[in-house]
C-alpha cells in the first residue's frame, strides 16, 4: 500500500546527560520517513522555512521517499525545538519551542499523494490532522499520534479525529489522561470506545501495548538498550517501522499488526542509540531483521 | 528438589483505593508458600507471636506446606505492617511497622529441613538471611529478595550475601540504587558482577527482566490486569511461582528459568486480583496453566 506521512520537519537542539546536539535535523515526519523507508516507499508532506539548510533528498538517498509534498516557504522560518532529557531518558523538558512556519497555514497534500492508502498523521493540532486527512481520498488505514497538550486544550477536535482514524499511537501518561483511568488495559478499552479500532500505547523503556476493539492484546518489551544516547524521534521511528511494515505487507489483521509493533520496536531501538537521525542512517534492513530475531528470542519461553 | 522458604509471617492492614483490609494474613513466607505450593512441596521457616490466630495448616490445606519450621513464640507479638497504596498501585507508603517478634532472634531451620536443595530467603536484614542460609547444608539453588533499606544501611552484609546466592530478586528502583546506574540492563550486569549468577528485576505492571552472568536476557511483561485490588505479596508470589517451578523440574538452566519467570508472573497476577491471600486460595493449578498459555500468546509474534 502507498504510505503518506504528514508532520513536522524540525531543527532540534537536544541536551542529554551524554552531551548536546545543536541545530540538528529532527521532526516527526523526518524520523518517520527514515524508519518507514526501510520497508516501503514513503510520501512526505511537511513544510520548512527558507532557513532550512539540510538536504533531505541526500539524507534519504537509497530510500524511496517522495519529497513532492515538502514545501519550502519563503519569508518563513523552520520549526525549532530545544529539549533537555533527564537522567531516566524517558522524561524531558521542552526548553524552547519556536513554532515559526508550523503556526502558519499547513502544507497541502499534493494531487499525486491523494490516493495514499496508508496515512500517518504525526503529532500536531488535531484540527490540522483532520484538514490533512480530508485531502486524502480513500485511505485504507489511518494512524495518528497525539499529545497531552491537545488532550487538554483541543479535546473536541481530537475526539472528532479519533472517529476518523483506524489506529492511535499514544504514550502511557497521555493514555491515562485521555481515558481518565490509571490502569492501561482499561484505559486502552476506554479510548477504543472513542472510535478507532486499534491503539498502541507506548511505554518508553518498558515497551508497548497493542489492543484492538475485538479485545485482542499484544504486549512487547522494548529492545534492551545498553545505552540510550538520544530518545528524540523514538516514537516516530516506532510509528515509521510499524506503518512501513503494514504498507509493505498490505495487511492490517492483528497478526500483521503484532509483527508491525515488533518492527517499530526494533527500528526505534536504533534511533535512540545516537543523536538525531544518525542511529537510523547508518544501519541496514538486515540489521533490523537480525534484531527482530533477537527480540523474538528475548520474549520467547517454552 | 526440596524447597525451603524463610521469611515473615505477618498481620497486615492494607489500604487501597478499593478499600481497607484490616488485620489480614500476610508476610513474605506465607505468600511465597501459597504460590510455590501449586508446583512443589514447601518447607516454611518463620516465627509468630502468641497473638497469631490464623490457622496456616487450614489455609494451606491441599498443598504440601510443611510447617515444622514455624515457631510460635510465647510472650511475643506477631510482626504487623500497615500500608497504603497510591493510585498507580505500584507505589505504597508504609504507615506503620511493628517489628515485634521479627526484632528478636530469628527462627531456626529444623534438622529435617537442612538438606533443602532450593532455598528462598525472603526479604529481611541480610545478616539474618546469611544466618539462616548457613543452617542449610548443601543447597543447589539459593535465591534472595532484598530492599532499599538494606542497600542503604546494611550494604556490607548484603554484598556478602550476594556472593553466596545464585539468584537475586530485586525491584527496578532498588536495582538502580544498588548498581548506582539508571539503565536496567547495565544495572543488572553490574549487580551480577557482585557475585550471583542470575538476577530477576521486577518492574511491577511492566513485568520483569531475567539476566544471567553469561549475558542471556529474557524480558516478560506482566499479565495484563483489568483491576488491581491489592498488590501486597505480588513479589513473593512471583518468587513462589518461580522457585516452585524450579523445585518441581529440578533444573536451573536458562530455558527453565525463563519458564519459571512466566509461572511467577502468572501466579502474581492472581495475587493482586484480591486482598490478602484470597486471590491465590481460590484458584487451581489449571487456571495457572491456562493463564500461562494466554501470556505466551500475548507476547508471541510471527
Amino acid at each position: 500500500m502507498s504510505l503518506l506521512v504528514t508532520g513536522t520537519i524540525a531543527i532540534d537542539t537536544i541536551k542529554t546527560p551524554h552531551g548536546i546536539s545543536e541545530d540538528c535535523l529532527g521532526g516527526a515526519a523526518v524520523y518517520f520517513s527514515m524508519a518507514a523507508g526501510f520497508f516501503s516507499p514513503v510520501r512526505l508532506v511537511g513544510v520548512v522555512g527558507d532557513d532550512f539548510s539540510f538536504n533531505l533528498a541526500e539524507l534519504f538517498a537509497g530510500r524511496d521517499v517522495d519529497l513532492t509534498g515538502m514545501e519550502t516557504r519563503a519569508q518563513s522560518k523552520t520549526f525549532r525545538w530545544t529539549g533537555r532529557y533527564h537522567q531516566n531518558m524517558d522524561d524531558r523538558t521542552t526548553e524552547r519551542t519556536e513554532l515559526n512556519v508550523i503556526a502558519e497555514a499547513p502544507p497541502k497534500v499534493p494531487e499525486a499523494f491523494k490516493d495514499s492508502q496508508c496515512v500517518f498523521l504525526a503529532n500536531t493540532v488535531p484540527a490540522i490532522q483532520l484538514e490533512l486527512l480530508e485531502q486524502v481520498e480513500k485511505p485504507a488505514f489511518v494512524a495518528a499520534d497525539t499529545m497531552n497538550l491537545w488532550i487538554q486544550e483541543h479535546l473536541t477536535d481530537l475526539k472528532i479525529l479519533l472517529k476518523k482514524i483506524d489506529c492511535l499511537f499514544i504514550n502511557e501518561d497521555e493514555a491515562r489522561m485521555l481515558a481518565d483511568e490509571f490502569n492501561l488495559i482499561v484505559a486502552a478499552r476506554k479510548i477504543l470506545d472513542m472510535g478507532m479500532n486499534t491503539i498502541v500505547i507506548k511505554k518508553g523503556e518498558s515497551g508497548s501495548i497493542l489492543c484492538n476493539a475485538d479485545g485482542d492484546i499484544f504486549i512487547l518489551p522494548a529492545y534492551p538498550a545498553n545505552e540510550v544516547i538520544d530518545p528524540t524521534g523514538a516514537g516516530d521511528s516506532f510509528a515509521g517501522g510499524f506503518m512501513g511494515y503494514i504498507a509493505k505487507t498490505g495487511k492490517t489483521d492483528f497478526e500483521t499488526l503484532k509483527t508491525a509493533v515488533a518492527y517499530g520496536t526494533v527500528t526505534a531501538s536504533f534511533t535512540i542509540a545516537d543523536f538525531s537521525l544518525n542511529g537510523l542512517t547508518k544501519i541496514t534492513q538486515r540489521e533490523i531483521d537480525d534484531r527482530l530475531v533477537k527480540l523474538r528470542k528475548l520474549v520467547t519461553f517454552s
